[in-house]
């Protein structure tokens, strides 16, 4: 199965809509982190903003839920707590043109056959067909190792099974992985795994407990903050395999965000959440796919910061991809409901998923 | 990772607990279908009942929630509607000696680090470690293609998906399924992907919703009774592949047990469940291993009517392993609540599962 | 909250659709159980056939996925299995008129509000707001008791808790039941608290496990299979309370379909699936609100019987209003993609479901 | 039902267990935020350290994952973070005072009837009985109010449905609540259901949709950012009904822990999540019944820091009580995998569930 990306659809700015739209408005944040009143919220999708009379802009690097910042014509897609007083917001709630807005709802031809008509099986379940998701997916990869950034997003049962994680250390050895976003837990555990070759004192492949195990967790964090960081303690020799270890050879960037369920943290955790998102955003705003798997929290933090395109190197519009892969319908649905509306999901065990997906690749 | 059989611990009947046991009793059903009061139900585990002093009698083919008929000496497992009056049924609910009856509740020796101590992760959830149930399960069929019998009990999502359905032909054609028991839809959807390459409308690899495509089950099931049965539109050379194709071509027994979801149903559907219940324990006292597939409703039939030993060729005792597969913790929960100690369970999407076991076993 | 029925808009037969049919085609079924090629399939929706020029005919008793039979004008709504060889079946496909025949998938006024445009939160979650929901139903069923039919659809869930079995208890004698559709379990667990007051061997209310206590439900099934009947049971005072006994004492008719995973069974069970298919339409037929409860396997099967409308006896076209209860979004899910569009659904334990219930009826 | 507490079972000092264990050692931190190696660990039970020759000392605020930190004899349990360098920290890990520490694993009587023996049932689903569950935690809460601490712990999904909203508005004007721990969320949903009667968009009771709904959460947080904090947005009349306005009135603390998850955050949320721990724990501290609902990650923060037991103001050990109430069964599955035994589950929808409480509270 080969790979090509969909076209972007340009809106026609010479129809009427847009030739009789007003200019868009800007007007001052009242103060720091916060929005003058009928402010303008980003979605998904590309917005055009018309900064002057028959000039529509794209800001580059866009999200849902944020404000759009005006700096000379320059437009920048911001989230409100980053606002600081005096800058100049865009206001206007009406998405055809009316308040010199567009937001462009259909950026790429809809694929044939995906269409809503009545029928049958139109949710996805854990009983839909996901053949060619796979397969699609191996293609994706294979085009996004050259000519995109994959970004993963992930829970920390990805390590707790020897065979995924062995998988998703390949896949980072590989060039399979561009960046990767998780928390605490996940470095925790694949330490611990290098370590004493268990999770949360389980072998990972036996599943015989240790004597003391449960200690597992906890020593691997005294161990690695001792040494002041994961990478000293990779340079130090007291982590030799797993996933955090390749991808420092591979000098491959990670953001571990900070959760109240953390034990330790790690040295390289971020304790503000805030400051986390920042962090993620900045690698998001480089993706071209993004893979999601087994992690609620992390899966709808990035859902909600990632665009639904961005642009080529060459500078041109295409789409980014959003894979979600969980056990549950509910995470499924509710980011459907969440209006990450170019998600595509996949139910099952990542377990599963990342032996397949690795085999699938040839690695 | 080679396989070896647990070696059966018999019990020591020379120690004072069975010395000094009185002889089974045994009373007379008091009507067709009804059990003397104090009958004795059966257990999974191995049970011996002592017909005569110092004689010690364990059936041959047990299953639990049944009782025990004695037909001059011959002890037989029976279910109680199949009683006939005046059939001679075990009474006594003691399970030590008391009344004459031994419960075997260790026959085989318990695998080292399995013991449940104390211990962070003793319930097993999606985030369990599986890879060595994998390796454990290759071995496993690979041993029981050879020397034992392979009962797989499905409901229909495996034959929603392309590849699953394709993987589990595999395994029919090179000897891993030995018998299938299943209900109408299974037989259905995979007879409709033979027939339309859709299941309820959706073409199996791709997805799209074909025009009118709900009608492809209702057409389908019309088509084979019309021909009269699954097998006479096989010879007739309307289905030419799938599952019930290879099932065919290979000879291999299957039930099909109705419910009242079922449209049509197909010819070969027992429309009386009782008389499938019947038919699924003589496919079922013959199995070594029971793959239990995406399916609550015949995973716990077949758990209830599976014992946790039979015997070899050569009329040794041995395990019989218990595999269910499921995306649902509560199907595995309700199995352990059950009764069903014996199981072992994988969480995650069938159709990953099919795809992995086919291609961990090199088909 | 006071109740209103929708009233059914009347399709206008005057317009160009309707002036340009065809009339309906019927054929003879080639043999018992089978019908001819092209055969027309119903759906839950109203259905009209213009069986002579100009007379739009609506079958009375309708059903999804059935055939259309003519005896001599009169038209029936019959599952394929139960065709006779020569029955004239309706053939076509078409939905708007093409073929004589048309679906009118709009029969009543849509709510305001409920339309499906961009918004957060169109799929119901666990998180979806359910207090209208509850509010509506205690209407709902006030109004069905005067004037309608509610059938309930039942898992054994609902007696395995004392207050909830006790609230059904209640519903039944208040009159807000007028059947019941379930299966053996229910009933045979629903005997079992009459007897011991446990449902497998765990007290109902204090859950403490009773020495014994799994014998108990193979004991509740001996003790009516020696009376003959469960009626048989009630008459000679061993079942003293429970829902059962309620039934019985107020004439209330039941159906319990049998299944594969049944112990016993109780003598009033039907064997035979699709004569309990055949027992649970007659009663669906005349149900005017359906509530289904903690069960996939019933729940679907009603599902699929239920039609989207019937008759008040006044002789006009009224919704059929269905209910389902459940905690997996799976279910839900489920039906959704089968079809059943007409469906609402609360996602919540049964337990709280019936115990809230009964309340909000001051019961 | 009346409410008693049981009775502390003290170990007893006088056995040779104690009279020939060593004193418990004391090693200093290495630097800061570090242990030493072998440092010893505590769970959730009360631990005696032996501090002098027969002197078992018991820290009064203990947690699970913590060390031993000993000020000149006063003993403290500290999260490693929080260690300074020198402090001097108890090591060993022996648990039966062969390294002068005594984990005291059973510090209350076991109820009768709750033994794990054989049985069926013996985990809890959806399925298992909460009849006498919600009777205990009525008579419980009722005795906390009085006597207690009842900190409740909440994901957004209680403010979702208008009744259960008001449910835990009631519970908190008349004394149920004590301290309320959540995130962003709750709060923020809370406040635009407040500020425009919907949740996300939708009316929390009606489910309508409004026209730019989606903006309502954004517009909430912008205006309680404008207004300073949520205290100034209640003081200035904006806010003016719902959750955080009734523990306003009633002066009750409240922690919003931000997560990466979040829009805005609300002034008031803790962007730091470990300062959001160290506040949750010195809520925590004071509770003797903790009640979680409808949050993974917030149940499993505060379980972790939860201990078995805490002191009435008499000085009396008494058990802090846990319940954890969810509608999935792999939220109490991982809880009891993290070793919070002395947690109690009931299986439900947080709506269903608050308002049922309120009732059987009289409220």
């Amino acid at each position: 199965m080969s790979f090509s990306l969909p076209r972007y659809q340009e809106p026609d700015f010479s129809l009427p809509t847009f030739k009789n739209a007003p200019c868009a408005r800007f007007e001052p944040a009242p103060c720091d982190g916060v929005a003058p009143d009928d402010f303008h919220a980003t979605s998904i999708f590309p917005e055009y903003f018309q900064t002057n009379q028959g000039q529509w802009s794209l800001p580059v690097c866009s999200r849902m839920d944020c404000v759009v910042v005006n700096h000379d014509g320059a437009l920048s897609v911001v989230e409100p707590r980053r606002l600081r007083q005096g800058d100049m917001v865009c206001v206007g709630r009406h998405e055809n043109g009316e308040d010199g807005i567009y937001v462009h709802s259909e950026p790429f031809p809809v694929p044939p056959g995906s269409t809503a008509q009545f029928a049958f099986r139109t949710r996805m379940t854990r009983e839909s067909s996901f053949s060619i998701d796979y397969d699609e997916l191996y293609s994706l990869l294979r085009h996004e190792r050259k000519h995109g950034s994959i970004v993963w997003v992930m829970g920390p049962a990805v390590v707790f099974d020897h065979d995924s994680r062995e998988a998703l250390e390949h896949l980072v050895r590989e060039g399979f992985v561009d960046a990767l976003l998780a928390g605490n837990a996940l470095a925790t555990h694949d330490i611990e795994a290098s370590l004493y070759r268990t999770a949360l004192g389980q072998e990972i492949y036996t599943k015989q407990s240790s004597p003391h195990g449960h200690y597992h967790h906890l020593d691997a964090l005294n161990v690695v903050r001792k040494a002041g960081s994961i990478k000293a303690a990779i340079d130090n020799g007291s982590i030799t395999n797993g996933v955090m270890n390749a991808l420092h050879d591979k000098g491959i960037p990670f953001v571990l965000a900070g959760s109240i369920r953390d034990d330790g943290p790690l040295p390289e955790v971020y304790a503000d959440c805030y400051a986390a998102q920042d962090a993620m955003r900045n690698i998001v705003q480089k993706a071209t796919t993004v893979m999601a798997l087994a992690t609620q929290l992390h899966t709808i933090a990035v859902g909600n910061m990632t665009p639904s395109y961005t642009f080529t190197k060459e500078g041109q519009i295409r789409p980014v991809f959003f894979y979600s892969v969980d056990m549950s319908e509910f995470v499924i649905n509710k980011l459907a409901n969440r209006g990450s509306l170019s998600a595509r999901s996949i139910l099952t065990n990542v377990q599963d998923f990342l032996v397949t997906t690795a085999r699938g690749l040839g690695i």
